[in-house]
């Protein structure tokens, strides 16, 4: 049994906090938030205990792991200090959103036995990973070409905008993991992007849409399209084309149900709406992994390094945008 | 080389033409309809001749072969005239609508070398076809179930439905030789009925949709469910459910276009409108595999029995609504 | 809150009882089983109490509810004992398999004041659900046909078949309650039946796979096959066809994976294998509906009178069969 | 009714012929090729003249039209000699390797009146026209992102890729110019090349998978993902994505059968093998296309100026394969 508290409790922690109380091998401790008003609702709903700071969750030794589900710019000095009480680490991504302060913080714990895992959670849907242990098995023979499609919904409001790091650190940096997860190590990085859906987001210096491709150290070559909108709902899907064949993951909707009328055929219902509902599922394979990572002492399949290499990808292509030359990326 | 004259330019004439003059092994010589206009018409559009009367065509050696494509009334004294003429005969199906007529036409064209074939286009549409070969090679084991779905887009005129023998001889009359081709020897016919469509319909004394079902000699069991009308296009569909798996053949449409929206995902086209559009392959294909029967002289996949069998089971489907009770077949 | 005793820890009470310990407004007091292996496993599963006796449960003033997943002969009984307890009662179909039974059953409770519901899971599918509420809502116009495809992934063992009451009580039960909750009343059953899967079932006196339909007092026809065998899982679909279209529900997989090799195209998932995996989200919705029938103090969607409905048609069915005539349903 | 003149009776030669030959406007009067055993079966089989030189078919004065399907080298001679005998002209893409000798060309010929149209076949497809009418109508808004997949069966003989031009000039090129119909100016181009297939295709200088990003002076962006093989057939599809929606067009296989078995569901054929088959439809339109366009002395849909530009993007391309840069285009 791997004893958690959850540190914030928004959207997002408070999803962990739901699949960890279900999970029969983890326990919810205790949550936390800044806001406490929030952490006291998660800790009334799901019967634990509202600790009053970081401090005492890192002192409890009723904790053997944090979650870590606060705003991207903490990340860093909780991972430290959890690392350093001996708390195994679940991490949202990004790590940071500067790599000098990711690697300095590898520097600071890299010599302690932490488990640490960072949050990419599409490596443990059901579908992605289908199409991973069929690649890895050999069923269409050797990877050529992979396309990730990747669009959100709706734009996030711009005060999150502001604090996100741009598109390709707070958005495409799931994709470029996904991309390592099939392709392996990348070694140059071209992106375009454009501003297309918000001219708030262009004001506030980011993009709003991207068109990235990469090669792979085997020579693969991967492409990634990104929107911050889409009308049919949260698209994410996976091409993996092989010498010997494809393998293709699609959308997930509500029902299965498909109408035909004078309008059309086989319409089906829009796709679902956002990560939450989208990768129910993998968040609580994550949580399982996690758990079955700390109780085994064994590295998380999305590690730390995984976290920093997603970002280095993200900075590549960011200067890729910048520079209109394709970027080597160098280890 | 087999050289054709078409009985009967309207709708389904003119196509069969059309067909034969694109056929590399056939040759349109001539043309026969009531209406001179419209078999000046063809004449013309074909650069062939327009004869002044069957007496004319049957009399032609010029002519190897007829294609009947007349109204049903006429269909047994035509085929009869030809058989004794010598020709080669494609006859759109029914034979007729008495089963006595048939059998009487029969009785006099049997004893002669007359190649026969009755216009069942369904066995010709590639996919059924497909689905035929690959049931019959071994794919899904031995049949259990059939499930048949044909709905016109839309009723004909009450003129058309006084003579045309109500709906189990006129549309379904195609289901029961599918189911045939795939199930070979019916034995019992049960059928329902119901008037969902168009009153005037009901009033003719006739049904408007149906669902019948059938047993097979091997033990299979068919499902068969017609409507006269249908808001998405012409609905042509077969699923074949076997021991080892299962094959379906579904609806054409006009283009792969899929539509997705904040409406709905994967949307396609309405399927393709009536049996022009729908079985244009099929009939292309019923024409060479007749030019074919008659070159080798061999007896056509759709032969005059056939027409006869199907007949019979849109009679036992009639008897069954009339009585509520299943319908043995006898031969 | 409503506190419950499950009866019976088979697979479909252990479901239950997981179901129930994870909704919020339920509560499981306590688990019962005459194979006090199964119900001790379960209560040490859930933390709860393994009565010794039924009677235990009915006289436990902490149980508001009861779940009968015994076998099928014990729940007449466990009906009427509840009901007089002042139990609410969700019960497995069916009721029993002789519609005497059910009918004494009735005249014995109808005048307490319990709330009863039958499970048939299927009408809490969402997408069957979303199916019917689409068609309610009018967006396909008047019902006209409708096509239930119900195949089980294999047979069930012999022991199982005997006590079954046959296929129609058995397995095509849930068909004519989806038949009714669509159509609404039906006046008309036919049936054919087949062995086609396992010889073993014909010795015992039952047949393994049956096309039956149905005439609605709509004039709606109704057509539902059934085969004990189905090779590509647990098939479970349903067409709804009206005079502005067509509402179809599909079968579930466990991945949105499609392969494309040199073998075919968009190759899915087998379907997932039985009714634990296809309805979890139904049977999920089922509890949720019980919980709130009983806080409202209305009647269930699944009423006895459904439980009672649908067995009457499979008994309707079974004459039809007998006798090869359509069988005419009387109130 | 147009005469015309095929040159050049290889396959695509061939095709184009029969199809002339079915084309109600029109006519086809001779072909040619350097081969004369080809052109002579060719005559022989449309029973046309077998030309015994170029001069011969220019000069013949019931030649309105050529159609140049002769090697890639020969093109911009005949256009030239062919437009100066004021001929209108259907000439197979590319007009030329080398951009200096297009524009050398369209220096000789502009000031001719001759009707000049680019083979651009994917142009006429009917699902990718429908969905570009579809764009054009409104239906998903404003464009901001395509996806072209462009994955031919199989790598062509090395003695034709050593005079192909490259991959981005015999290949891509179609995509190029479906960026341009789609999206319209292209502004910028980025490649990335492998060699994935075939090492004697990197022996011959060559690529033989590719992944172009383009962005458009619209600001929209487009993918497009190349291979010289692909295991399940000629994979040609279309994503459009706007504002308002996406509209997708897919492969096209030659029967809608979909087979399910315990190894999966669904599982249609392989779709068609190549451009012959895939762009049957499409091939005609153009040639209809063509012939409205001399009829009417309007500037054909695919003009010598589009030839032009979809290789200008080709060279692009090379140049950022060649310099790691993003290539602006200029006018």
């Amino acid at each position: 049994m791997i004893r958690f508290s959850v540190l914030g409790c928004g959207r997002i922690g408070t999803m962990h906090a739901r699949n960890l109380a279900r999970h029969p091998q983890a326990r919810l401790t205790s949550v936390f938030d800044v806001f406490t008003r929030a952490s006291d609702a998660m800790a009334a709903e799901l019967g634990v205990k509202a600790a009053a700071s970081v401090d005492e969750v890192l002192a409890d030794p009723e904790v053997d792991a944090v979650l870590i589900a606060t705003s991207t710019d903490t990340h860093v000095e909780l991972i430290t200090a959890a690392a350093k009480a001996g708390k195994a680490i679940l991490c949202e991504k990004p790590i940071a959103l500067d790599i000098a302060k990711v690697e300095q913080c590898w520097s600071e714990i890299s010599g302690l036995s932490a488990t640490v895992m960072i949050g990419f959670n599409r490596r443990f849907d059901p579908s992605f990973r289908a199409v991973h242990d069929r690649l890895t098995a050999g069923e269409i023979g050797k990877l050529e070409q992979i396309v990730i499609t990747s669009r959100d919904p709706a734009p996030p409001p711009i005060s999150y905008i502001n604090v996100s790091g741009g598109l390709f650190r707070d958005m495409t940096i799931h994709d470029f993991d996904l991309a390592r997860y099939f392709a392996g190590e990348i070694v140059s990085v071209h992106a375009f992007g454009a501003n297309l859906v918000d001219p708030a987001i262009a004001a506030a210096g980011d993009i709003d849409a991207a068109m990235v491709t990469l090669t792979a150290a085997s020579g693969a070559l991967i492409h990634i399209n990104n929107s911050r909108r889409c009308s049919y709902g949260y698209d994410q899907r996976l091409e993996v084309f092989g010498e010997k064949g494809m393998l293709v993951a699609g959308n997930k909707t509500a029902t299965t149900v498909q109408a035909f009328s004078g309008a059309g055929t086989a319409q089906g219902d829009v796709v679902l709406p956002f990560f939450i509902e989208r990768y129910a599922d993998a968040y609580a394979n994550e949580i399982a992994h996690f758990v079955e990572s700390v109780a085994a002492g064994t590295t998380p399949l999305t590690s730390f390094k995984d976290g920093a290499e997603a970002l280095r990808l993200a900075d590549a292509a960011l200067e890729s945008l910048k520079t209109g030359r394709a970027v080597t990326v160098t280890k």
